[in-house]
């Protein structure tokens, strides 16, 4: 429905708002032509490489990499939040029941809205950047233990309690599993964590950014955010790719295979980003930790990355197309024994604390997003028929 | 966080998207230089004036008004969803007992995920045009239930069950006080939510369209959108102008209140809008229903217009602030029996209607919503420090 101040004033831009700057931002940027993405001043690859979870969720949240003191300070303070309030856990197994038709993220979406509402968030403008900021903490500290819960509750499992001495990834494979991980799969899970914590002003990011921008709790913007992640033009499916290496199933079938869905039209699953013309940084990073454990099933992807670039290259001249995210964070959460239908929830545990660094900056800089619409409808008013 | 696609590409908009066009629709338009409103090619008011809400809600989500049998057909067919989901029924004393602290919206916002999840909702992409629909229909006719079960849960009352035999409007009132409204109440809450389908390209309309554009399903667009109508900016409080008329409380008081507000630079609750220049047609209305029941509550809610819009001519001169849809809507709606924090959730049980005929509309043209954003922050990349 359109709103019509004055015709002069409306401003036409793109369809879906491609390139359109609606906001200045001080936490990260993409360059896509280098292949290239930091929170703020640092470069996300190299925060993974070399640093904790905790340590960039500070950085997102804070402003600056924590020192060694408010490290330790920052990781027990989130570690004191990820066990649920009674009234919550006692709701999951009734929201594990309804959501095991619609999958985890509906699942999430409600616990952690329920959650929201159990801990009394208030909208934003209404209260102070330190709690506003503690709200993020208590929502996003809490995402672990609501998806492992729900996950367990829909197999029949009793969820397991989350411990504070391990950290936000290992803490979230055990709750997982139930066993304590070991520590190359805890720290290939966390830097896959890292670097995916934002990318881009997306359209999750985005929807927390309107909903936050009408002074809403900061359940209603995270709440929105799951929503948008769990939209397939989105969130994705990261098991695509997986699903595309068990279809090829040998390495004797790479070339037949992709060379009839190239000629088909076919997208490729895993190959292809709308961003980066070269070769996707998270990618570089996800394949050297897979051959870290290295096995056949790495082995194997890594030839069907090898044939299908120079497939592409063959058929599809001067198209830059490589690996996306998808493809080894695929292989490395499998490696890593997460099953295939948490893999976008895994996503949704890391991307939430980029919705809070994103919230938090929009929450600073009250006024509310209203765009415009132009109505294209037949002229009104037609009388109504009675 | 930025996506730089190349720098060329970026387009710069006013802060806050006003009067950027981000889509063409067909659900209706405001003209806020002339006072009028329109649902696609009919003007809003007269709508609340000659039909029932049934109808109207037709005409969003169908295109066009119902003839005589389908208007039948219609009615029984949304009446018929009003009814829970035992699941979902199930769960609703946890929900009424966790979001005591953060409102109705927050537990709207967390029983309609769940129904989104019990119902088994499925990515608006991945069906068709009719499932779309009718999960829309599933989602806004249990609003009503849902909103008045958690009401009464949060008193300590059992949840009445829905009728029906009744109207959206009267079953609305029914489910919330236990007993059949009169008909002159019931049709004024029916004109009220009339009123408020939709009016503008609104904050909350426009995160149920950007999730759409994700893919996601019904519920998770609706669940967004009352996440962003929770935001004071938004939603606000159409209590406030009724604690307005409170905190007067008589009528020889109200000039010398209404002038020391005005003097001090205090906004007067309920009157002045963003968009309209002239009397708001909503208001109109809503004073002519007020106006039906009479009494001195309405007397004095007219003279304290009448005075304050004097008080303002005299010292706010070329101004024109007249009282927006809150000041009216908050009488009618304590006419009716309303308590006042079921002023808003009431809202969202006409507003649903109109995000409902806004992401069917999105869904028919599949185009992710993507803005970027501008990196404003220190030079990258810098060392991480170890």
């Amino acid at each position: 429905m359109s709103v019509n101040r004055s015709a002069a004033a409306l401003v036409d831009v793109p369809r879906g708002l491609a390139g359109v700057v609606v906001t200045d931002t001080e936490i990260g940027g993409v360059r896509g032509l280098e292949g290239f993405y930091h929170y703020r001043q640092y470069s996300a690859v190299e925060l993974a490489r070399t640093r904790g979870f905790e340590d960039v969720w500070h950085l997102l949240v804070h402003g600056a990499l924590p020192d060694a003191e408010r490290a330790v300070g920052f990781a027990a303070e989130t570690a004191s939040l990820r066990r649920l309030p009674d009234e919550v856990r006692a709701a999951l197994p009734a929201i594990a029941a309804a959501s095991a038709r619609s999958g985890p993220l509906a699942g999430l979406r409600t616990a952690l809205s329920l959650l929201g509402a159990a801990q009394g968030f208030r909208p934003v403008y209404d209260i102070g950047t330190d709690e506003r900021r503690r709200d993020t903490l208590a929502a996003a500290a809490a995402v672990p233990t609501l998806l492992t819960a729900l996950h367990r509750l829909g197999r029949g499992l009793e969820p397991v309690e989350p411990r504070e001495d391990l950290s936000y990834a290992a803490n979230y494979l055990y709750m997982l599993t139930g066993s304590e991980p070991d520590p190359q799969r805890a720290r290939a899970v966390e830097q896959y964590l890292i670097s995916t914590i934002d990318h881009g002003f997306n359209a999750s990011t985005f929807t927390a950014r309107v909903i936050t921008s009408t002074g809403a709790d900061v359940a209603a913007c995270l709440v929105g955010a799951v929503g948008a992640l769990s939209g397939p033009l989105h969130g994705g499916a990261p098991s695509r790719a997986l699903d595309t290496l068990d279809a090829i199933g040998t390495a004797d079938r790479i070339d037949s295979w992709i060379r009839e869905r190239v000629l088909a039209g076919d997208r490729i699953m895993g190959f292809g980003h709308a961003v980066y013309r070269t070769e996707d940084p998270r990618s570089r990073m996800l394949r050297e930790i897979a051959q870290r454990f290295g096995g056949p099933c790495v082995d194997f992807a890594v030839e069907v990355e090898r044939q299908v670039e120079a497939i592409l290259a063959e058929l599809k001249p001067g198209r830059e197309l490589h690996t996306n995210v998808e493809f080894y964070a695929g292989v490395v959460m499998e490696l890593c024994g997460l099953p295939r239908e948490m893999f976008t929830p895994t996503f949704a545990a890391a991307r939430v604390v980029g919705w809070s660094a994103n919230l938090l900056e929009q929450a600073a800089d009250p006024k509310i997003i209203r765009p415009a619409a132009r109505y294209v409808g037949p002229a009104a008013p037609v009388a109504v028929p009675v």
